[in-house]
């Protein structure tokens, strides 16, 4: 495929252009807003030196990948991604999400809120819209759960993440938070990612609990392609034989994506390992591992979780976790990992 | 299950009187040789106050535990294990075992010998007889590797560690070698695992790679049950659905294993991986999860290895890995995996 | 839980009785559309003697299930279920469904529609909305492919089934076709497994690629639970570390779903597979393990096929297969499964 | 690779001759015993027209193939393989192999031999070295339970099979039993493969629980390559996320690996399912896909069963599942899987 990047502040007509000039030539376009401003995606057909001559052509790539916008190849390292409220993700920054599993009630969400912004969290996570096994489960507090959510915000000023289930919902429930999470079993959720596109909230995509490296890129893809740059990948563990994990978290596609992708990826360990003192070392190792950072399940008092209390920390061991992250980052600091892998390859 | 513990220097009639009671209550016993001495293994039939008054008996330990000599529950926190030349690993000392997939030439291993000694490697690793999944393929240089092992050894002063695929072959090659390597294909090679319980030479076991924890702990437990309490467990990757890594390296298990066993355990990253730009980061994983310790394949020619080329590290990239490891486990230092594991329950 | 089978012919009126019964009693009740009528599933709280007393209730049954709507326990053996046009599925009916991956023309469908019917299929499938793992990818024809599905209809006298991707989707389409598809990247897509238990018509579910079989049945009691007892489960092949099929046919569920459910179970070989040539012995081994029917892909011109041509029959290779399986129903014949199941317990 | 294949009745000599043809060339060659006599397997080194000429040479066949030995596309397809005692697998011949997982007792094992054999069983199965994952666990009664296994050859006629462990263990056990079976922990145990390349005894290779096709039949080749025609591949279902059966059975494999290899391959549905009620159904389903035959558990009392009863049939159920099956070839009878391949491609 051909990724035409064009010059800044070029106007519609412009880019009108670019696409008229790829049609008369049998090419299919579509524009996207890449992550240096808006492109010209063709299928390459009839592409020839006359395109880079356009007045409003900044470059043109050439790329067999099967995820250009999400491409590293394409689009060179990422920069810091904004997620509101002064925090940003990527690009050499850090991010730590943490909360409960689920929102269940005014008092729990408030009070674990507090106790992870005083620790250092830079996100809050609370499900309102939950995707159970069973359909006699707790389904979430729903709408009024963000509005909780939003409460918490003003309280801590915390950006906060929610998941989305539904196409439907992705309009009237962008405007609300600052992040839109895809959960493990809508990742190829396709009019899911195609509503997700059309928004400009950032999304924080988890990958599949049986997707590959290739289908979560492509994934991805499909939110890039339809406009929305703001993605954020997450690891949460695989499917594999082994139960003496909840899934098996695969930590090595940590420096595999980032040898891929522009795109920032993090880590889910609560849900990866489904046991409360297994977080604390897989925060550890994914950070070392070059993640850009976490998302950990906390609650106030874990023993009253209405869902995933064995996983989640309670305040005291976040705290003590979030200590030793920060020395953690000082020792990793010196090398950064894109360079390390150089020297390694 | 029981488990006897006896005191210090009894003798083999002490012994013999301790299986003689239990035998006469219809139970059936075992000796074997724990970490903290000779122990008397018991079914359980016909246990009572008796036995814990016989005079050579230091404590009696009941376990529901498939793999009592192995367990953290029965035996209690780690003590470092002697490799020889002065290195050792677990209960707080971490080694780093580091050389080529296959011994191909003298000229090959002595340079990565002493280029890995000089970057601080703790273990020379080669194989000599080779586990191929295709009969034409060259299949290790077999005795004629093991002396040239011998003689990297004299030349560096490391200690060397060699796989053993046959039964027959553990009894001459014991004395040769520092650490007896099980292949990954031979963790349930039933009779060679007996027959490592009759030596004294520590043993790497391998991870089957479609072994469960309980699979792996249980198969350490012949080569503890037959005598052998030398026993170093080695994560490399487990077979999923997914093929961007050669395997999945599974982490998680690192702390798992240290909340169940006594022993330690190191990781793979090069056989996990399959590509030498996800080793380095993967070590640094592997130890802030709380690794004792990391087998990495080194060659001082990567593009002209016979065997695992595309996964071995050249020695500028191993020396730089080296100082990064240093950095970090300073930073790791101040609490140890186990104490911050209590925190986080 | 508890399910309470009303007697036939009860009013709203009685209904609703039932429900207050159990609310005053503190128990949480739904009623829903069971395979013999109405029920009401209450979560236990406060049931006793007086419930099966109530003139409007034919039995109350608990059970420890998390799919109590779809337990065989708890509803017994399954009757054919009314796929339209004079066809049914299971209790001892078997159907095929036939056709494309994808409607690509009408000429295209029209000549496969014609094939597969005077070969014996008994529904015909096709694809106007086709979840695609890159979003450049052929997305189906959309609305018009539903019109030539419906013209096919009409030529043939086939049901049609196809599939349906979005929550909104799904009362508009509903109407038009006899049989509303979920795709295994949907199974666990729970807004649409609500929507489908809105409707009426009836729905083939197909196993999530990594799906347990209990999270299968937990994604069928989604729809039956929100009132449309109407389900069709679909076994497609499940993801593993071997690639030599595209996925893993996992026939043992035919008949272990059998000995916990009622609903109707179909195998479709062709996805499972990925070739072409290993599909017509798989559709005789899922007949042979006692699956209720198959879909296949066929297409009257596989080398032009815009979507999985490598897995589909032509219509001389399906005519063929039907023949085959014509003679291996009949030797099956004479031992029902479930009969042959109790013999070999 | 290059496969030449030598005329029959040529005489030491002549074969000396042909490979020192090819190693003045420079090639790498090794004599092996083909499926059609003697052949001599070359790396190809300095092939040419020359090679062809010699006197004892039939013909010269070239592959991409990495088990030459064992590929159809060299050998063409099988004929029945000789079990001993008038029986034969492949080629046509269906077999069912049946009896005890492990030898237990004289009474048991007779008193089921008797049974299997009245109900039409072709070769008779007992383990007398088992594997165990458990230390502690009932290992078999060994040399014992190979003598009772002898015992019941003389009462029933039937041929015998049981599995060999370790190296050692094979030029001893090939002379009493009609045929050695490799487990699936065993099945990459190359010394023990290599082993049984030496002797002549029919051998049954189970696949490995988490090995690909091409790692089964390279494990196979092994034995092939050594001296040894006389394989019989077994699929027993491999590892996969999914717990709700013991493992996986995967059937496509049998048509897929008779599409590859000229090899005899049956399936043990009895330790891929673990459940005594799907073992009727899937030995149906592996039969319609096309297998050479079956080994299933089958005890005289398998609620007594030291290992394996909840999946052993009894012996009335297994006299059913006979009777169900002679219906069921009949019915596959006008068909060979290999022709309805050909059309259905």
């Amino acid at each position: 495929m051909i990724v035409v990047q064009l010059k800044d502040h070029c106007s519609s007509l412009d880019i009108a252009r670019v696409c008229d000039h790829q049609e008369r030539r049998g090419g299919q376009v579509r524009v996207v807003s890449g992550p240096q401003g808006p492109c010209v995606v063709s299928d390459g057909t009839g592409v020839d030196k006359s395109l880079g001559q356009l007045p409003s052509v900044k470059s043109v790539s050439s790329t067999k990948s099967s995820y250009p916008m999400a491409s590293l190849e394409v689009f060179g390292p990422q920069k810091p991604l904004d997620l509101g409220r002064g925090m940003s993700i990527g690009g050499g920054k850090m991010a730590v999400m943490a909360g409960p599993c689920s929102v269940e009630s005014r008092e729990q969400l408030l009070e674990t809120a507090k106790g992870v912004a005083s620790s250092g969290a830079s996100v809050l996570r609370g499900g309102a819209f939950k995707p159970r096994s069973n359909p006699y489960s707790f389904q979430g507090m729903g709408v009024q759960g963000i509005d909780l959510l939003k409460e918490a915000r003003e309280e801590t000023g915390l950006p906060i993440v929610t998941e989305v289930m539904s196409p439907e919902d992705v309009e009237w429930l962008a405007p609300q938070v600052d992040i839109l999470q895809v959960g493990t079993r809508s990742m190829q959720n396709f009019p899911l990612l195609k509503a997700l596109g059309k928004v400009r909230t950032p999304v924080l995509l988890k990958r599949g609990m049986s997707a590959t490296v290739d289908e979560w890129l492509q994934a991805a893809e499909y939110i890039l392609a339809g406009g929305n740059s703001r993605v954020i990948l997450c690891e949460r563990g695989i499917r594999s034989f082994d139960k003496s994990t909840r899934n098996t978290l695969d930590l090595s596609v940590i420096p595999l994506v980032k040898s891929m992708s522009h795109l920032p990826v993090i880590v889910d360990p609560s849900h990866a390992t489904g046991r409360r003192d297994l977080v604390a070392p897989m925060c550890m190792a994914a950070l070392a591992a070059g993640a850009d950072g976490l998302i950990v399940e906390v609650h106030s008092r874990p023993e009253e979780a209405l869902c995933d209390g064995p996983q989640s920390l309670d305040l005291p061991a976040f705290d003590h976790l979030m200590g030793r992250i920060s020395r953690l980052m000082e020792a990793l600091e010196p090398e950064a990992t894109p360079w390390s892998l150089k020297v390694a390859m």
